[in-house]
């Protein structure tokens, strides 16, 4: 292990960004073009073979000796919000880059071709739309129209596209078959404060936590806050305060099993100081891996609604945005997480993800998993991120020996050079 | 009384508008300025003597057989807010006007002078500052920098007054002496639900609340709502919501003195679903006639920013944005008010002003007195804003029979023709 090489990597990375506060490298901006350019040189350096797939998935392939058999396969996506970090996302491809380098040094071969993937727009920052790169190889690209789709600037996914050389019709050839893989892994940051917090240096995902989304729209009545007394009111920002608070609770009373509420966004109309509040709005996003835990946040949502409506005189709707399924890590490939890190002592935690990541749509195509690492303060999606490259480089050593058992070495140098020069 | 000729002038002053929903005759533009044009016309074809003062007060002078006596004064204000209703303000000029063709139809004559004052600015919806126009005559216009103060399309108030044939810089020439009046009395419409509710006629006014105001700042810890755990969250909008909610039970706690609380702003910084936000910023509005009742509420206010500052883990600051005193009615006034309602079967209540209005700044100068009639569903500051005809006329009668009896009658009729043709 290279640390100081992959530190030397990470950093390089981060030399591709736009201009603003952090790192901005928005998915299908040149800069990110020209940093999965120069990705793909230094795998074609390593003598992999490249191919950019109908979304712009880079995939770098070190040949097996058995060429026919399904891919063991790794990587992340080095597209980033606006003002961010070095570390999300990167840190995967990064350890995977390494990784490859290690094998060629150490003359390594392996029965099964090993990919490293480099996943195309993985944020949703541009887009409004996160893992498409994962989402096209496995086939979930949503029905939804990709041609509707403009970044702030009003630029369209299919202008955005055709500046890459790709073409938004034909995102549906970049679909793969499940037979074509083994596994799947993927190393990141944990985004969150809980391996820092427990002075742990790994976190071994069991599964991805899907949010459940409502937005809700309360309406009550503007009326003037010097002439109306409290008990003729009907304050939709009190209603609103009620729910965020009760969603708390809830989340709080769920916490045992990984649960979380937040009302992340929260507006009321034409607020002024001698006005009370008429009309409220509000963005609730509920998580956890742990669907009959997340059903209890659901519920006491549901009833702090009709209470408070009742008991407040309002109006509110409540639409559901998004309720999708948790996605759970292969449960092989955690054991064998555990194992190594029990034999070399690493202090280590089997955790659920609450943010979503390229693995959970890989999941659907064959046994996946995924590690984390450390998040100083928890911070993510913020300049100061930060992962020391010591916790880095224990999470690309697990991935190594992960890739090493899957892909099956052959301990036979000799056998190696034979099939090499044949 | 002649209610369609009093109906028929609230809707002649509904004609002078700005584009808009509703009415928007915003303080020193065209609109008010040709509707001011239209009633100094009405006063000077009764005979009045019209001068206009430094910040534009229109005052309409019905001599006195004693022309030294102080002057016995009503009025109101005929400027809106953006959007607003026909009733706001105006029906307290209509019903002088009224009163004034009244007088001179039964030929009556009084001792003392009266006025009718139509005061300027009464609305801080153009530049942020109320009551501007019986601020300046009671001398209290605030010692802040009048000339930094912009309507919202960058028109200064210089340039406004300059528009209107006035000078910024000579606002302190509007001061008046308290000597020159012996009484002021305005009607108004309540703009709160508490008459109909109560299926009264008549409020009487005991004192105007005087707001005290907040400025709350909430620094918490931005972070992932899908990988923070709710025990590792600083949640500021969390913060808030409590503070919100404990200003509503404070205030209820003391519903019976007629003390309101309100949180008419709240934001929360980059609001997005998937970010626990990390800060917000409300601002506060506690009112009330009783001081010791309003104290209360602002020392639940401070315990409870303590309390979530510490529980939460967040920075809170405060910032006093004002803290006026309430403003007595003269007793005199309020007690001869009720002894009429009271000869006259009119179902009244002496209640608070929880809105400011001139009334409060003239109470500096001479002993005032202040009338409320209903407003249909308790709607102001708003198109909707209703009240009967019916309704302004009881409050009319009332005005006219505080104004005979403060003006001093002459009942010698000769006498008063022999005085008027000398």
């Amino acid at each position: 292990m290279n640390l100081k090489r992959l530190q030397q990597s990470i950093e390089k990375i981060a030399t591709y960004s736009d201009a603003g506060v952090g790192i901005n490298r928005l998915a299908y901006t040149k800069a990110e073009q020209d940093a999965k350019r120069y990705l793909i040189r230094q795998f074609e350096d390593e003598g992999l073979t490249i191919r950019v797939d109908a979304v712009g998935n880079v995939i770098a392939r070190r040949e097996g000796l058995r060429t026919e058999l399904p891919v063991v396969a790794m990587g992340s996506h080095i597209d980033s919000v606006y003002d961010a970090g070095k570390y999300d996302g990167v840190i995967g491809v990064m350890a995977a880059l390494e990784i490859i380098r290690l094998l060629n040094e150490e003359s390594i071969q392996t029965l099964h071709p090993i990919e490293v993937i480099i996943f195309s727009c993985e944020e949703s920052a541009r887009f409004s739309i996160a893992t498409v790169g994962s989402k096209a190889m496995a086939g979930v690209l949503p029905a939804i129209d990709l041609h509707a789709l403009t970044d702030r600037d009003g630029i369209t996914m299919a202008e955005a596209f055709r500046e890459n050389q790709l073409d938004l019709e034909q995102v549906e050839r970049a679909v793969r078959r499940p037979a074509s893989f083994k596994s799947y892994v993927e190393l990141h940051i944990e985004q969150g404060p809980i391996l820092e917090g427990e002075r742990l240096d790994i976190g071994i995902v069991s599964a991805i936590a899907a949010p459940t989304r409502y937005r809700i729209s309360i309406s009550g009545r503007a009326s003037h806050s010097g002439t109306t007394p409290m008990n003729y009111r009907s304050d939709a920002l009190l209603g609103a305060a009620e729910i965020a608070l009760e969603i708390e609770r809830a989340a709080k009373a769920e916490a045992h099993k990984g649960t979380v509420g937040t009302v992340g966004v929260l507006t009321i109309q034409s607020g002024s100081m001698n006005t009370v509040p008429g009309e409220a709005y509000l963005e609730i996003d509920i998580r956890g891996t742990d669907g009959s835990s997340k059903q209890m946040v659901i519920e006491r949502l549901q009833a702090v609604i009709s209470r408070v409506e009742q008991e407040r005189d309002l109006q509110i709707s409540c639409t559901l945005l998004s309720h999708e399924q948790p996605v759970h890590m292969h449960p092989d490939i955690v054991h064998d997480f555990e194992e190594t890190c029990e034999e070399n002592n690493i202090r280590y935690k089997v955790m659920p993800s609450g943010a979503g990541h390229d693995a959970m749509n890989m999941a659907g195509l064959c046994p996946t998993g995924m590690l984390f690492v450390p998040s100083q303060d928890g911070l993510s999606h913020n300049p100061k991120e930060y992962t020391s490259i010591e916790q880095i480089g224990i999470g690309t050593r697990l991935l190594k020996d992960f890739i090493l058992k899957s892909a099956i070495v052959t301990t036979n140098a000799l056998q190696n050079k034979c099939l090499r020069s044949s």
